[in-house]
């Protein structure tokens, strides 16, 4: 992790690159996984499992038998945190809801903004060194507050041909319909398309891999609706002079401990504090277990010291950091500046694990810089806003002339022709 | 336009085919097109517009002596026109707005959501056979109600190396930053990637041929955000035997005169109905300027008729059409079942061409089944939303339990490490 000092402008772009590597090779692969999900349904998942993950499958959907097996399984102390989290997550999305719109914008001109539920979700949690049941809330919750009518769930099983305990514990409690053990570029084929297990979704949600990833990206657009581009996990921390650099690291060290590619950035008022941050990674890092992933992320992060806030808040919205850390003396000073950013942890008592599991907000945000354009997974990522008119005789009349000008003036004369036809009937 | 009668479910997804034709030449073209834009920014514009439009332009953005020109071409009857319509729009718009989130989940965790508008938009109005003017307002119109800083507008020019001064009246009056004179998928690579003259934008906006269509579907979730999958324009009516086949018939016409790919479907409970606004499509039809894109609309077109209303609704929002009339006695016992469908226009005296121009509604919806998990433009789609989450020491020890539990179960050791180092700081 090295140190820069009030870098240039100019030199901004080089500092927030992400350590996001393209590989072509994975975009064949995932091509051709598609295209043998898309024309072969079923029979080429479980060709696949065997080919890809040497794992022979009796079928695809968990049965209730291993649903209740796991739930059995899973210990009375992990069950209350996963309540705890649920209740906090569940409320902070129930108020999300959105309250709809009805006006009337001229005399007999209603309009009307409806929320309604994306029918169909899939969501995709993928298994690997850490299988992450906390994404399952944080997926399924909004999607059931939301009123989705079928929420389906992907995720890959372990070498025994079993998925972890704990997520089909969250899945059950939340109330998923169907549970499938496909993982990879073949689930994310599975649920755009559809196969004779796995029902066509509307949208997909849900962190994975890059073949995962590549898949998404490419149905993304054609086939399928997607929560939004993914990318390596990352923290920026801002913090001053009076931050505990102990806090800071162990929040540093938290994000570098989720894989070899992701990030962590510092923003620091100071040389001396940037050092024993750095220090103290130093001391803490040794006693990780995952700490392979964190040297290696370290390579990719980076601690910078700028002399004033203005900088400071501007590199950090430049770099749109999927979760920002602001530990300082006044961190709302900062925090109402921030106009890109994943999600906000505000002052020295909120670590970004708070909002990985517990506090009530999503954990599933925008990476790579897409927080200046892409929200994190929210109500509104579930719903659709459709738009209702009811115009009345006398309000037809009233925007005729509008309506005909433009019209013809666009040279959409059958444009304006159903507004004369209708003007006209009654005179 | 062939007449169908009660069809059965295993045939409804051939009757909701639209007319989409993938072309691997436009993709290939495309790609190089991009490739160009990004490596040689302004000149590589400067040379496409010579040599796929024959146009020689001195330089990219309109300068305000032509803007100024076109305002005072723009007649004062299409002047009065474009302001009620954008009253209309701005005040639905408005209405949108958000109101946020702040509430505590647990005691002294405080959650948040804020709407932060994108910064910079770049929006795409196509020019070809009818300038869209009217796209200005519904693109621009929410862009600035939502509070984006820099939103910028790209459109071809014609023949003369002009833009529609109808097009650039609406732009300056939406307030619009930088207007440029590029089409195709060169604009959507200038405005993703940004050249000499173009600004980088974080998000792009508007409907387009093929090339900006493509060039949009390549960029998205890789480069830049856009705002929904594009296809050729459509419309639904269902219409019950008190409907009036003349009024129906020239709703179905004003959708047919939009290009060759236009589709338009109606949905009727008899076969008397059906047969007497075909007849009364082959009166009107011939009276239109547009005819030759309505007679090849017609050819995609498709007449379903259903003995009940139970299965009119679920064809519907089976289909999910962009746009939806429900001309019937009673349409809103139909409307309320409706899941999927862009905008809907409820009544008689509702045409379509109401919501294209002047109602307040957008028009720029989702096309070909997108519907079902995309909204039209609306507000959200100019803003993000940011989580914040600021927790007590005692939040934090309320949460503590549940967060180093759940990290723990997960393998992740140094997010558990980041909360009890806080806690244990102050034992």
């Amino acid at each position: 992790m090295t140190i820069y000092y009030n870098p240039e402008r100019a030199t901004w772009e080089n500092l927030s690159k992400r350590a996001i590597a393209d590989n072509p090779v994975v975009a064949e692969r995932v091509s051709g996984i598609i295209e043998k999900v898309k024309t072969e349904g079923d029979a080429a998942i479980f060709r696949l499992a065997k080919e890809i993950d040497s794992v022979d499958l009796n079928q695809l959907e968990a049965s209730s038998i291993e649903i209740q097996q796991a739930c059995d399984i899973v210990s009375q102390s992990v069950k209350t945190a996963i309540q705890n989290a649920f209740d906090n997550i569940y409320k902070f999305h129930k108020e999300q809801l959105p309250s709809g719109v009805d006006i009337y914008t001229s005399e007999g001109v209603r309009c009307i903004q409806k929320a309604i539920p994306i029918e169909k979700v899939g969501l995709y949690i993928p298994g690997g060194t850490a299988p992450l049941f906390s994404t399952v809330l944080m997926l399924a919750i909004p999607a059931k507050v939301s009123g989705c009518k079928e929420i389906i769930l992907c995720t890959p099983v372990g070498k025994d041909g079993r998925i972890s305990s704990e997520v089909l514990y969250a899945a059950q409690l939340c109330g998923i319909d169907k549970i499938f053990k496909i993982g990879g570029a073949q689930a994310i084929a599975a649920m755009a398309y559809g196969t004779e297990s796995v029902p066509k979704v509307d949208k997909i949600f849900g962190p994975g891999n890059s073949y995962v990833t590549t898949a998404k990206q490419m149905l993304a657009t054609k086939v399928v609706a997607i929560d939004m581009p993914a990318g390596p996990s990352e923290v920026m921390v801002i913090a001053d002079n009076a931050a505990n650099p102990a806090f800071v690291a162990a929040d540093l060290l938290s994000q570098a401990e989720h894989g070899n590619d992701s990030q962590v950035m510092l923003l620091c008022k100071s040389k001396q504090f940037a050092e024993s941050v750095l220090s103290a990674i130093e001391d803490e890092k040794s006693r990780l277990s995952r700490r392979g992933f964190v040297e290696n992320s370290l390579v990719n992060s980076r601690a910078i010291v700028f002399d004033n806030d203005e900088e400071i808040v501007d590199f950090a919205n430049y770099y749109a950091p999927e979760h920002l850390i602001v530990s300082t003396s006044n961190p709302w000073n900062i925090v109402d500046k921030i106009t890109a950013a994943g999600s906000v942890f505000v002052g020295q008592y909120t670590p970004e694990s708070a909002g990985d599991y517990a506090s009530g907000t999503n954990h599933t945000l925008p990476t790579a810089g897409w927080a200046r354009s892409y929200s994190g997974v929210n109500i509104d990522a579930y719903m659709r806003k459709m738009t209702i008119q009811e115009i009345t005789y006398d309000g037809l009349v009233g925007l005729s002339k509008t309506i005909v000008t433009m019209a013809e003036a666009e040279g959409l004369q059958a444009h304006a022709e159903a507004v004369k036809v209708r003007i006209n009937e009654q005179k």
